[in-house]
């Protein structure tokens, strides 16, 4: 009959002897004894623990002698406790599952108050496990979130490196301010109390830390286009920051983003870069956490029935995701673009926010909406923006015929994300450049090494950055973008 | 005969029908037509062009017929310049190299101007390189260093990977200062010149745009506890700060850390997993990056010979890097190191600056020094340190026989490089937790997540930091720390 122990020592080499609940729950290996150890998830009839340890979503069956087994045990053992059990691996019990464990110690490492412990068995909105970050990782449906989370970062770095990329770490904290962008986070080491002044009365950023004034980057790609200029091909992939006072399902203060830069490309090549890498990430994820996708399409397929039929989606997450391997990104100008949605039925009757009157407009959210997710249904590459509307160091085509100006620049819209990429073919040409700073009141001074990269050795570059946020919500299927980043940072909000 | 056109449209779907340096260099197929571009770093006599593209350290020759060129092309052909060249896969003429390219046609991309062009084939030094950051890529030598970043990064990701573990990306700005290091950075929106203040005259970071003040992580850790609590084995791979004062060749304002953190682990498989992952990537680099490391391990040679002969190494690179492989890290505790540091020649004949006295002394960089690169020759990993020098969080062990008391921490120390990996197990013990946070007046109410992890299914569990400038300067003998992160932050220092 079993005995219920605590172990000796347990507490030191603990590890080496520790059996994986994911191992286990595939193993044809039985009538052995094993250790395991993780967190409770319930316990039925005083009999049944249902046991996980991260290593997968599934749980594991712990079978209790619970007429043998020391009452005052059996009421730790409750939802959220950490335990860890000795026990014979034998065939299961119950259904749907192959392997139980029939337990022949127990001990509790550590206990969880089901009067306190937030997260018990039942469904919880992701609006409350929001507020509980740091513990919402041991839900099923973060489990899974991250997990693809972490198997597409890493397709990310395997796509690159077998590709010959070389991966840079471009500097967090920059001195320059250099796309004009504005709303970035400034770095410093002075006293706000009391700051170093001027002779004038102004702030003395010569006595700050880098002995200037400092931000946080919002990209990478200026230094990464110096590597590439060297090593041909190079991608950056790290955190970026905006502070945007922006409250949306789509932005944060804090993201991380893929930046690639490839030298002698021109805006073909980088279009297919970036639509060989999508396909390449969704594929791995597909095959590789194919247990994490499973769960987060019927997450999604219950979410649907919560809608009116007219606002669901055609596709469910699998088939969406397979749609996009098996599809052609459609290709098109903005200025067809434009004709496209200057002809189309929510412009015609008004029912667009922001109507399409003329080329030269921005695109809103809602027209690339219109144009992936009604008229193309796949996603979209859009390329050819007017000058106006995009940075400074984007290539210059030609003028149209009508004398118009865009620059060699292409965005990827997704269905249900927007804007997943934005890239362009870089302007490598040093008096077009310049001019367009000068335009621009883009100070020179300030990026004379970046002005160097088209003074010696200028050659033809491309390059883009992905969201990888958006990436992963597109992939998990999560709606909310602060679902799919451990710890979001917005307005108001640094918690954790 | 060869004739001189340009390309048509050249700057028109280049990419496509490039071939890389690398690929051609291996080639066997000779006798055809290719098409390469790159950039110039010699052309001599006017006919022997060599041309690197990135894709490897080493150039391809191209053979121009120079009778039949026009002059003012030929004398565009410089240093850095960079060009685009059709030409016939020929067996070379020259020693050293398979293939040669009889050029066809050349246009080129970008020139060079020799007169202003900082990088000319000759040696310069790593001071000189530093200033010219954004160029030194194109040099072998950080070439070589920046390929082997590249190798040992993706290296770290698929060690993980395949034993996994889940990549987390923990926040970069925080809003707490746990750890109490204090040498923190500031984040902020607020207008400096002007902050808004409380009623007492206090700079109001309520009005900040997290609603709080905000810096800088300096560890990933506690952030990357919670999710070790939910799935066993994580690790991050990201940016972090100090806003120390330091000038040195190991330290900077902005490095990137690698910090695993393990659930149901002790202290002991915690130097298990930091030494099979040094070992895993240190092989990885062996054998991925042999053209890199060999031309390292010669310019380490060169480089030893300026030494007087005493002040030699006795290894060279590759054989440190063997021998690192071949050999188990040195174990022992800090108790028996004080023990060897105090009998030691430097002691008794107080050569060390910091004299060793007494048990409880932090060891400074000449006492590690001593015991990796004189006592024990190999990487040391110290355990047990007293716990006044150590952080809150590391678990306590029992007191010794003499009532002393230390943690289970543990710190690796490489030769030339100091301490490579910090680590411990942590204090899963919610009371003994709690008692060293008000000893030390660490607040309770700001780490209430961290808490809430010893409150609920509280588990032994353990980490490290790795320092991965540190370990690409072990790997490519580097000897200062800026050369091997691409654009260094340090005090008065964010150039680029």
């Amino acid at each position: 009959m079993a005995k219920f122990l605590n172990f000796d020592a347990l507490h030191n080499k603990i590890m080496i002897h520790r059996e994986k609940v994911k191992s286990l729950l595939e193993t044809e290996e039985f009538n052995r004894e094993v250790t395991v150890m993780g967190w409770v998830r319930t316990f039925r009839n005083n009999q049944f623990i249902a046991i996980n340890d991260g290593s997968c979503m599934g749980n594991l069956q712990i079978v209790v002698d619970f007429n043998n087994t020391d009452e005052a045990l059996l009421k730790r053992i409750t939802t959220g406790a950490a335990i860890a059990v000795k026990g014979i691996v034998v065939e299961s019990v119950g259904k749907g599952q192959k392997v139980d464990i029939k337990a022949t110690s127990i001990e509790i490492l550590g206990d969880s108050d089901p009067e306190k412990y937030p997260l018990q068995p039942k469904k919880h909105s992701l609006e409350f496990l929001r507020e509980i970050a740091h513990l919402r990782f041991r839900t099923n449906t973060f489990n899974a979130v991250f997990k693809l989370r972490h198997a597409l970062a890493f397709a990310i770095h395997q796509f690159y490196n077998e590709k010959g990329f070389v991966y840079m770490h471009t500097p967090i904290i920059t001195a320059s301010d250099a796309e004009g962008a504005g709303e970035m986070f400034r770095v410093t080491t002075l006293d706000l109390e009391n700051p170093p002044l001027t002779e004038d009365g102004k702030v003395d950023y010569s006595e700050d830390f880098f002995a200037r004034s400092a931000n946080l980057t919002v990209s990478g790609q200026l230094e990464g286009e110096l590597a590439a200029m060297a090593f041909g091909q190079i991608y950056t992939f790290g955190p970026t920051f905006r502070a945007e006072n922006s409250n949306t399902t789509r932005h944060l203060a804090e993201f991380w983003m893929v930046e690639p830069e490839v030298a002698f490309a021109d805006l073909e090549d980088n279009m297919q870069l970036a639509e060989d890498m999508l396909k390449y990430v969704i594929n791995y994820a597909l095959v590789n956490c194919k247990e994490e996708i499973d769960f987060l399409n019927n997450r999604l397929l219950e979410e649907e029935k919560t809608k009116p039929q007219n606002e669901r989606s055609e596709l469910s997450l699998i088939e969406k995701l397979n749609f996009c391997l098996a599809n052609d990104f459609e290709r098109l100008t903005y200025t067809e673009a434009i004709k496209i949605l200057k002809a189309s039925k929510p412009n015609q009757k008004k029912q667009f926010k922001y109507l399409i009157d003329e080329w030269g407009a921005d695109l809103q959210s809602e027209h690339e909406r219109y144009l992936v997710e009604k008229h193309f249904k796949k996603p979209v590459i859009l390329t050819d923006y007017p000058a106006d509307i995009k940075s400074f160091y984007m290539r210059q085509n030609e003028p149209d015929e009508q004398g118009r100006k865009t620059v060699a620049a292409m965005d990827i819209l997704f269905p249900g994300i927007g804007e997943m990429v934005g890239g362009s073919q870089r302007e490598e040409r040093m008096d077009k450049l310049v001019a367009r700073m000068e335009e621009l009141n883009i100070p020179q001074e300030e990026l004379w090494w970046f002005l160097d990269t088209r003074r010696f050795g200028s050659a033809p570059h491309s390059g883009f950055g992905l969201g990888f946020e958006r990436l992963v919500q597109f992939v998990s299927g999560m709606g909310n973008i602060r679902d799919v980043i451990a710890f979001p940072r917005f307005p108001k909000n640094a918690e954790f």
